[in-house]
Formats: structure tokens, sequence, C-alpha cells
């Protein structure tokens, strides 16, 4: 950290990666080989995705038994079954045993089914049964992320003995500072931290120590249920009980970010009508994109039929007055932007817990004043604009007062509509049980195109009488 | 835990807070604050919440010192305020003196200015001044984020006296996990955590454990980088240095789950067109959404007279080809649409930094195919949709065979001009330093509908030969 003064930290590790690739390229393996044993794994693992795939598996065998499979852990799928390809079964089953379990469990999910048949083989049967339970636990569910390695106590062990046990134990540990007391059954009994150890006394017993008022969650819950305990109570890790109440994992607070960002990811994508996938963009090609987009883009354009209907139904009319079809993509626009916005408050609102199915009426009511307020301000703005610029300006005649007046009052109705209809169905949506986020813009905005039609059509037809 | 068989973690917190109940309705005091003594702050929190304005009070001042300050950094703003209003100066000073500086300071950023006057008059100078320093900081900086109750270690020390040391300041720190290594003059020299002290042989000195390859950031960095830092290299805690090199405070894994959610609403609300907030829906009141939403409305409906003068120039060619106007909603829409998903998907590449600026021409490249399959499948589908039902089944005779050509081959063009524009733009934004999430949908919507009609109008006239 000497130099650290007027240096940021990605030119330092701009530096460090330089510096590594000139050890490479000059063949210096001995010395490669100590720096990168020296380094965080996320950057060993970064490092050897960078230097190409005819080095790669070269440079990974340098590496230590810990590091290789702490940086394997680190890769994405395709380093992670080319490293897997070039190596020895020996050495692919070093590495699968120092992986943790749930790690281990995650390349399973993404490898090719040859691959993993691999992986299984060469592990140990203690693994493999570890693992084989694992992938068992729904999709998506607090077990499927969970990881074995945690730190047991009993009640009747004291403060020295448990730190000594920790010693003993914690190397392979995915956390060592949450230590869950379980009783001879393996049933959960208590949860106690390395800091309240290290705070008490050596010999305080470790059932006077233990919190028994335990933060825990079941294998089949949602793996977002456990993230939003975790998240709510500030937790290091969160014990996973099966049905008879035996601790069988502990999700981390690590996890939680990934569930955070995989939640978050799939509601943006239901809410731009796309399938979701697991999958990063930069590694989905073409064609599966045509498959998680086109169903709901044809969904939206024969939907669209209604809006035609409409239109056709009063064609006569708007041939007669053409000057009326040129305001409709500015009042469907306005409609839909206005659904869009209320829906996607109340979507995110409903997703953090700020927001429940009862408050429906709450929300409504407010949604409604601020319809009324947006609806005003627009319809006078449009109002002043149609005759100024419109009429004016660009020479229109028939821009007349009354029509200006039809198309103010119509945004003020349409806005009050799409808000309305744009804050229910995502909660009507949360109610059922389906993810509100599906209830987003497209659909909405299919929704409030056709009844804005509706609107301005009456309105015109009531003030203009044709 | 011994009932957990057949019961759910919430069926147990709902019972909890029942019997709670029972004990405040029978004014059973002393019970009910030895139950609560017992509980997680944050259930506490929510049950003096829900126990309603005029209890709450006195409820809490059953609790301790330390529970109480606990509970009070759970509470919403709302609360926090009633709460200084109804206790005195020295009770006051007692809780703000136990929260963690971070926690105050937040506290500080959301209550009035009068009730803020007074918790800093009632705060010791000392804390004072630290709450002074952080307030400075930029809003969203790991500065403004950070926590300066860390334990810090020299590098001559040994293990046992490290553990020693933890033991005797470690009460008062966020995290004990992750020690940090300082000269004289507080700079960072390394970091160590207390798996590595608790695995190491008691005479070991801390220079020769300590990780000196430290990952850290800057005061003044964004909150986002410090979150992201935490969340690739599985941090349980970020040191943050100034620009002298001097360990300043820490950002701790959970703030990281504040940030992220923070982050994920204001993409959210950006996206759909609404200036960002950090209040909660359920606590913003309609004046303030109509704030943050009429701009956006605005500017997007004035927008539209590009769309108007589009129609109004094309105005006679429409009177007498009437059948053409009820595809113009299908069009715009599904224009828009293709929009969304592509740009929807690449902001949330961005932001994951699954994507960078540099990637943009294999970006337009994939969306480029993209747009060919969908736009060829939605053409097919509306080409015979349109014969079938629009001419056939609804005896719309001027559906001709070259009017359904017309509109089938502007679906194709739309959607590849509205992908390539939803992908380019917001890499664009990135590329220029603003949120690309200001790119998306309603934006990118507007630019579609005009372009989608020159492209509709024009092939129409070339094919229909208007």
């Amino acid at each position: 950290m000497e130099n650290m003064e007027n240096m940021d930290f990605e030119a330092m590790h701009d530096r460090q990666f330089d510096e590594l690739m000139e050890l490479l390229d000059a063949h210096r393996m001995k010395e490669l080989q100590l720096r990168l044993e020296d380094m965080n794994e996320f950057d060993v693992a970064e490092f050897l995705t960078e230097i190409g795939d005819n080095r790669m598996p070269m440079v990974f065998r340098l590496l230590s038994k810990e590091t290789a499979a702490d940086a394997f852990a680190n890769f994405d799928a395709p380093e992670q079954e080319q490293i897997i390809n070039s190596i020895t079964d020996s050495e692919l089953s070093a590495i699968v045993e120092e992986l943790y379990v749930d790690d281990a469990v995650d390349m399973m999910e993404e490898l090719p089914a040859n691959v993993v048949k691999r992986v299984m083989r060469t592990a140990t049967p203690e693994t493999r049964n570890l693992i084989n339970q694992y992938l068992n636990y729904p999709e998506n569910s607090a077990g499927s992320i969970m990881t074995a390695e945690f730190v047991d106590l009993k009640k009747y062990m004291n403060v020295r003995e448990s730190i000594a046990r920790i010693r003993r134990i914690g190397e392979d540990k995915e956390t060592i500072y949450t230590c869950f007391v379980t009783s001879a059954d393996r049933k959960l009994e208590g949860v106690l931290s390395v800091k309240d150890l290290l705070l008490s006394d050596d010999e305080t017993v470790i059932e006077d120590l233990m919190d028994k008022n335990i933060i825990f969650c079941m294998t089949h819950d949602d793996q977002e249920e456990a993230a939003e305990k975790i998240s709510d109570y500030d937790l290091m890790a969160l014990p996973v009980v099966d049905k008879e109440g035996r601790l069988v994992g502990i999700v981390t607070v690590d996890d939680v970010i990934d569930v955070m960002e995989a939640e978050a990811t799939e509601d943006f994508e239901l809410m731009a009508a796309m399938t979701p996938s697991d999958k990063p963009y930069s590694r989905t090609g073409a064609a599966e994109m045509w498959k998680r987009r086109v169903p709901w883009l044809m969904f939206l354009m024969l939907s669209a039929t209604f809006t035609s209907m409409i239109i056709n139904s009063f064609e006569d009319a708007l041939a007669a007055q053409a000057v009326l079809i040129s305001f409709i993509p500015m009042l469907m626009g306005t409609g839909g932007n206005s659904g869009a916005q209320a829906a996607t408050a109340v979507i995110r609102s409903l997703s953090l817990g700020d927001t429940e199915p009862e408050d429906v009426l709450r929300v409504v009511w407010k949604e409604w004043r601020v319809a009324i307020l947006c609806g005003l301000t627009l319809a006078a703005v449009n109002f002043v604009k149609m005759l100024l610029v419109d009429r004016m300006l660009m020479h229109h005649p028939e821009v007349t007062v009354t029509v200006a007046a039809a198309v103010s009052l119509s945004i003020v109705l349409i806005i009050m509509f799409a808000k309305v209809v744009g804050s229910i169905l995502p909660i009507a949506a949360e109610k059922i049980g389906v993810d509100p986020a599906v209830m987003a813009n497209p659909l909405i905005s299919t929704i409030t195109d056709a009844v804005s039609l509706l609107i301005y059509f009456e309105i015109a037809k009531l003030i203009l009488g044709f």
C-alpha cells in the first residue's frame, strides 16, 4: 500500500495484470506461480479467463489445490468446461472435493450432461450423495442454494471447547462466524456468533450463551424468502431445516446478493415482455433470445386487433375529421406512459414489501389523486400548445378551440384510467399468486391503447358531434 | 424449537406477537419487558410499530439501552421522529451514542431539521464530529454509507494479542470478522479475518498473516462501486481510505444489500419515466409523486408532436386509404415493445457488468439477428391474420393482399430499427456517463413511434402507390 497515493484501485489492478502477463510471456513460471498464489481467487479467475484458451489450462495446473478450487468456483461455465476437459480424473476429483457443495451444484446445473457425468464419476461417494441431495431440491428453493459446510456445536460445550472445535474444523467451513447448536438427532436448538464466543468467558456454557429465538427457513421455501430474512435481520448465515426440524444446511449472506440480482433481473425482463432466463445476455444466442421475446411480441401484436377494430368502427367519422387522427399516437403514448409509471411504482413497492395486497384502496386513492394532478397539468399545456403551435404556428385552421378542448379532456380521463388500471392489475396479480411484474408496461399499454381510443372517440363524438 | 414440527416460521412469529399483545393488554409490563429483551431487534421494532402511536413510546421506554438503540435503528423515519419527540434529552443522548454512526447518519438524512438539531445538541462532541464528517461525503458515495466502528490491529502484534484486543474492544464494532492492520499514521497496511486468526498459532505475528493485497475503495467512490467489490470478492467488509491512504471507515456486506435494492429501484423508476426518490411508495404523497412523474409525461407528450406532424403530412393519402389508419397502433406498439426488450436486456447487462461499452458491435450484431428472426415470424403471422381475420372473417374487402404485404414488410423493418436503436442508445448513454436506464422504454417508444410511422407510410406509398 506504500504507493497508494495518487493511484486508484483500478490502476493498481491493471498494473498487476500487466506484470503477470509479462511473466507469462517470458515463461517465468515459478514467479508467476508465486504471484498467483498470493492473489485473490476472483482476480486469479479473471486473469486466467483473459490469457486465452490455449495457455489457460497450463497456467491453471500451476496452482495449488486450494487456489485451483477457489479459482475454479469463480469461473463461468465455459471456462469450467474447458478446464474439466483438459485435466486428469484425479486432478478433477481433487478440485470437486475442495469445492463448497453449493458451488459444485451451481456448476452441475450449467455444465453439459457428459461433463457432469465425468465429474460425478470422479467424486467420492460422500460428495456425490451430497450433490445429488442438493440437486433434488426445487429450483430457486432455499435448499438449492444452501451449503452443508457449517460449524455445529453442542449445548453442553463451554466457550473454550467451542473455540477449540472451530480452530479444528473451521478450515473447510463456508462461514465460521455463525455457529449452530444441534441436538444428538441433529435438531437445531440454538445459534450463536463467534463474536458472542470471543466476548464471553472461557468457562461459559453454550446453552447459556446461545440464542434460542432462531430465525430459520425450510428447505422448500423460496430462495427469495431466505434472502429477505437475511436482509431484514442482518444475518451472516440463515439455518435451513427440513420438515423434522433437523439442520441440513445454511444460506450465507453472499448468496443473498446473487439471489437479489437474479430476482431483479427477472422482474426487469418480465416488465419488458421477455421470458426470464438465468443466462447472462452476453452468452445468450440470437435464436434463444428470439424464443424468449417473440411469444410476447406476437401476443401483444394480436391483441392490438382490438385497437384496429375500434378505429375501423369510427373510420367514416375519422375520414371526415382527419385532423383527429394526428393526435392518436400522442394520446395512446400518454396513456401507456401514465399506466407504466403507476404499474412500475406499485410492482417495485410490492416486491420490496412496502405495499401489501390489502393496501389496494389506499393505493388506488393515491394514484387517483396523482392522475388528476398530472391530467390537469398535461391538459392545460396541451390546450395552449394545440392553439399556439398547431393552429397558429403550423397553420392548421381545423385545430379549433373545440378540437383542442376534446383532446385535452381526453388526456385527463385517459390518465385517470391508466393510473388506476396500472396500480390495480399488479396488486390483483400478487393476490392470485402471479408475479406482479407480468402486469407491467406492455400488457398495460395494450389495455390503455384500446381504452384511450374509446375515450377519445366518445368525447370527440360528444363535443364535436359526429 | 421443540414444537417446530408442522409449524412454519410465520406461524411461530404471529403466535409470538399475539402473546406479546396479550401481555400488553393485560398490563403485565414486567413479563412483556423480559420477552422483548429476548427478541431480535427487527421484531421488536416491528412489534412497536404495530401496537399503535399512543402505546408505542411507553413500551419503548421499557427497553434496555442497547435494545432500545437497536430497535430504534430498525424504525422507519416517522416512528423515529415520534420516539424522539416523546423521550427526554438524556434518553435521546443515550440512544444516539449507542447507534452505529452509519445508522445515525441515515436517521439524520430523513428527519426534519428541528429534530436533527435536537439530536445533534444531545450528542457528545465526539459523536457530533463523526456524524458531521459523514454528512459531508457526497450522497451515494462510499463515505456516506461507511461506518467508523472497525477493529484495527498493528502488524507487530501476534495472534494471542490480537484476539485479546478483539475481546476487549469488539463489543461496539459493527463487524469483528475482518480486522484492519494500520500504521502509526493510520495508513492501511493489510487485512485479515478472524478466521485466519483463529486457525493460526498463538505466536504467529500479524505481519506474516495479513493479506497485503488489499481490496479497498476511496471515500468519494460511488456506493455502487463499493457494493460491486464486496459482491465480486465475497467480502464481509470493504475498507474505505481517504486520498492519503488512511483508513477512515468500512462498508459492510449488509450495507451492500441496501445499496443494491436502492439502485435497482432507481433503475426501475428511470425506466418507467419517473424521477427517482429514496422514499418508499407508501410514504410518498400524491403531490410529490406528481412532481416526480409529470415532467417526463409532459416531455413525452410534447415530443409526440413529431408523430402528429408525420401523420398530418400524409393526411390526404390516409383519408383516401382509411384502412391504413387502423394498423397504426399495432405497428407503433410492436416497434415500442421490440425496442423496450432490447433496451431492457442491454441496460440490465450493462448494470451487471456483463456488457461493456466496447461490446457495442457485438451487441448490435446480435440484436440485428434477433430482429430479423422476430420480424419474419411476426410478419408471417400478421400476413395470414390480416387475410383470414380482417379480410374474410370481419369482411373488410379493402384489406387486400398488397395491403397485408405492406403492413407485414413494415413490421420487419420497424422491428429491425427498434432493436438496433434500443440496444445502441443505452450503450451510448453509458459511454458518455449518463445512466443507461434513462434510455429505456418511454424515450425509445417516442423515437420508434415516429420512425415506425415514416417506415409504414413510405412502404405504403411504394407498394400501394399513393
